[in-house]
């Protein structure tokens, strides 16, 4: 069973995620708890190249197809090995980030990035994706909060992107319905992860 | 104008890619020698990678998408450019090669590698495409005396390997005839040269 969680900055996801792990693991469930680049070496070699403050000059494509690159490493060294062993695997962010992000919010379209992901994962997807849908703005509101600082220029800009990379998440979940559950993730943090812990129940007893 | 040259190792194209290079200076054409990485900073960390003795783990699909984010790079930030400066672009392996190793030779498929190089290139391929062709032992052979060493296991394996890509390239020539124009590289150095430069020089005069 392949979980992955899903939101822009703010969305709580992080949290909430590992507050499932947490239960599932003491209801006695084998889980796995994941998140790009997960400690692969490879995936890491990777990451640093995207992060590199010098890399200014990476290309927007290049970009997708390095993040659709540590995700193959990922899946095959990582998550493929816990699913065969019977493990639910939990993953903080997967195929969906790079099709909103990449693909809606830097505008390469859904459809070539999600091509080049599919090459990535062999078609695999999970078989249960928790959006946890928030306003960009009350996202970007939590996380000031907890840095204490100002809005500038740079926040506003990022807000328009971010409006960009929600709007393609709700789209994929209409087109995904059957994978997709959304959550309002401007609910408390305890709603949210007892809405979001029942469904994935659910999809383990293959009740969904 | 863009022109890439391709073949199995020891077919000699590195050698008359040059000297059509040279030729074409002295001829007075502004000329690109690229082959990748290219002195490209962000191409050579994704080949730092690819080339890691440690990375024993690096997965084939990853390593495909690795190549095509690094093709990427060294096309945005060195072919593009030459190309709208009006230069005539030698590329000394390019998608082709991919298509031929990753696709063919490690069995990913050849469409597969396709599409996620034509994501990368932003459907850009060459105009011409050199293919170098010899029989993979004899191109062992030409590099084996260079080094002057016997034949081993590795070598026979690695025959095996290198007849699928020659067979792919020659495949893809087939597929692609209005780009590739198919060389005899078991000729000596100087037929194929003047055969070679022959094509390129109809090509640039538009008379292909």
């Amino acid at each position: 069973m392949f979980i992955s969680a899903e939101g822009v900055e703010g969305c709580g996801k992080t949290t909430i995620l590992k507050m499932i792990y947490e239960k599932l693991l003491k209801e006695g469930y084998k889980v796995l708890l994941a998140r790009e680049p997960g400690g692969v070496k490879i995936s890491e070699q990777i990451r640093n190249i995207i992060l590199n403050k010098e890399n200014t000059d990476l290309d927007n494509r290049s970009e997708a197809l390095l993040f659709a690159a540590s995700r193959r490493q990922l899946l095959v060294e990582k998550i493929y090995p816990a699913l065969n062993n019977g493990y639910i695997v939990l993953c903080d962010r997967f195929v969906d980030s790079s099709l909103a992000y990449q693909g809606g919010g830097k505008g390469l379209g859904v459809e070539n990035v999600l091509n080049i992901n599919l090459f990535a994962t062999n078609n695999t997807l999970p078989n249960l994706t928790l959006l946890f849908d928030i306003d960009p703005s009350l996202g970007l509101e939590r996380i000031r909060e907890n840095k204490n600082r100002e809005v500038n220029r740079l926040d506003l800009e990022r807000l328009d992107f971010y409006n960009k990379v929600r709007n393609t998440f709700l789209d994929l979940s209409k087109k995904y319905s059957n994978r997709y559950y959304v959550l309002d993730a401007s609910k408390s943090i305890d709603e949210v992860f007892n809405e979001a812990y029942k469904k994935v129940i659910e999809v383990i007893n293959g009740n969904n």
